[in-house]
């Protein structure tokens, strides 16, 4: 399949949203034992899971190494397919394509340069050559060209788009100095124009607290659809986190849209917080160079890191009195859609959710 | 994807011939240098002539290694699909999945176990257990299911079908010793007849002289259309292959198909013997356990190796006078269809030829 040297702007596609129709869904299969506890195995178990639930609605195609084929072949139901394909780990919403569409149904990739959440600065690993592949081979396995960034470098889970010309970011995380330091912010803007082919974006300043990915939005705030979002929200002022969703609501609502509209802003309760137990520290392997899993540290917990699909919502939940209270927002902001609560704590161990590890392969039909 | 416990007999799937409509074509990356000289980069030319060729009529996909999709990637057309998948070599006529169809269009895979030609009794490599993961693995990628056949040791290169209820096959190869030797005669028959959906097999004796693979029917004798077949011949009575073309011959003409026809049994004159040169045989990596290249040694050159795709007949020519003759003959017989012939010495270095690095992917349609 091709590399284009333009953009999708310049040729007319765009990103669309993710509550947009699909054509399928991609995971990867998680395997490394410096990052999931147990030799993954409870890991294995969750993203079989999530993977069996959203293959009940799309097709469902799961990405594995050589070594875990079998493996993931043996859990995974009948229809979700599984492809040979190495990796460093198991996030391909930010190391996989960014999928674009023509309103006619064509789909075109975009293969962003990776460099696991901030390279030799504070990247979460070393190496991660074979995740950067992971886009491309996506495009090669779907037969669609793809836009290649050899120069700017950026993870699917730090952009959330309305498919009407709105993108969203953390400055905490497309500034970082991880990414792309050589750019001014300005610059930056201009590459999610030209490469999500939007025209506003909406810079909300900090993510969740103590999130290792430098804030993604994807664990802070979500279209519902075009002029509404759910933003992660806590009460308790003495929680490091209330400071950080009260200045994106405060920034949110002191905006508009590219279409000009305010925003309507739900407040999704996060649960309360959750600390890694000295069982799950032991069960990591200690590697230098990998970001250790250490007793005590705080996980990045948030209902807003959930998988919008045909039809249904996967959501991350975690034995809190809040999974409710986000179970029913979701049916009221999500009136056509199957809510699939699913208890996520293992994928969360290994430092993101639901909606990091899934990657939507839109068609193209709204 | 589905292991079914059934048999395309039992389930009212047959193979197709190969003449018959295809969805596509799959192929593997050459690259092992104790196989291809010059670390497979003469080969790897050839190969990616072939599948260029083939993309042109049908859509075509590559399977390669890691450490070779980047290159592999970067000399194959545009509309050639690249996929990454572990291998031992690149004969995916002997290792893929063999498709098998239902009239009304639906697909599924039989895969055969592999065991490099002769497993540890003379099998050409070890260890082969890549490869024989291979035909599941394009099981999935097409979303088919499949029929694993775990007491039966088979390669697509040793059958060929007339999509009529007829097979053709050597005693040679399917009598050997390194693959079903626990089995008689009739029992393979019947594994034959259960998973190809055929009533009769045709017993060929013996293959091409000096054919490592024990003598494949691929490279002997193929299907034109049912009830007319192309078998590899010389004139020359001091040629060790006269007998075993003659031979053949004359069984074939002593046959009848499955449908009770008599056979047309064209000549495919063979090229000149072949021998591997000093140079050729030093350009080959010396391992244990690997069948060696030597110096001399008569290649198993025939015109019958060819592909036939929609619309083309991909041919091995040699610069031999008689691949004019060879050309001629497919222009007569099939009228149809563009020959395209394939200058092929570097894939014959490799052990085989144009058919023994394809495999179709049947659409269902006749």
């Amino acid at each position: 399949m091709k590399r284009l040297e333009t953009t999708p702007k310049k040729d007319g596609y765009r990103m669309p949203g993710e509550f947009e129709h699909h054509n399928g869904c991609y995971m990867i299969w998680p395997e490394r034992p410096d990052n999931w506890r147990l030799g993954a195995k409870p890991a294995q178990e969750v993203f079989t899971k999530v993977a069996n639930t959203i293959g009940k609605y799309e097709p469902m195609t799961v990405i594995v190494s050589k070594a875990q084929f079998d493996n993931a072949r043996h859990h995974l139901d009948d229809n979700v397919r599984v492809v040979e394909m190495a990796n460093d780990d198991s996030w391909v919403r930010d190391c996989g394509a960014t999928f674009v569409v023509k309103d006619e149904g064509e789909v075109r990739g975009v293969d962003w340069t990776f460099n696991a959440w901030g390279g030799l600065v504070d990247g979460l690993y070393f190496p991660w050559d074979s995740d950067d592949k992971i886009a491309r081979k996506m495009c090669e396995l779907e037969r669609v060209d793809s836009y290649r960034t050899d120069d700017f470098i950026l993870e699917g889970g730090s952009i959330h788009v309305d498919g009407e010309g709105t993108c969203m970011v953390t400055a905490e995380c497309l500034l970082s100095e991880g990414r792309n330091s050589h750019m001014s912010k300005e610059e930056i803007e201009d590459k999610l124009k030209e490469y999500l082919n939007v025209e506003k974006v909406l810079w909300i300043p900090r993510g969740i607290y103590n999130d290792e990915t430098n804030g993604h939005v994807d664990n802070m705030c979500n279209f519902v659809k075009p002029g509404e979002v759910l933003l992660a929200w806590t009460d308790d002022e003495n929680d490091p986190q209330y400071e950080r969703s009260k200045e994106a609501y405060d920034y949110l609502e002191s905006e508009t849209d590219a279409k000009g509209r305010k925003l309507v802003i739900h407040k999704m309760y996060t649960p309360a917080p959750i600390l890694i137990t000295k069982e799950e520290s032991e069960g990591v392997d200690a590697v230098d160079g990998t970001l250790p899993r250490e007793e005590g540290d705080r996980l990045a917990a948030s209902y807003v890191n959930f998988y919008t699909g045909n039809g249904f919502i996967a959501l991350p939940v975690f034995n809190d009195p809040n999974d409710e209270k986000a179970i029913k927002l979701l049916e009221e902001v999500f009136p056509g859609r199957k809510i699939e609560p699913i208890y996520a704590r293992e994928i969360l161990l290994g430092g993101g959710n639901i909606h990091c590890i899934t990657q939507q392969l839109p068609s193209g039909k709204k």
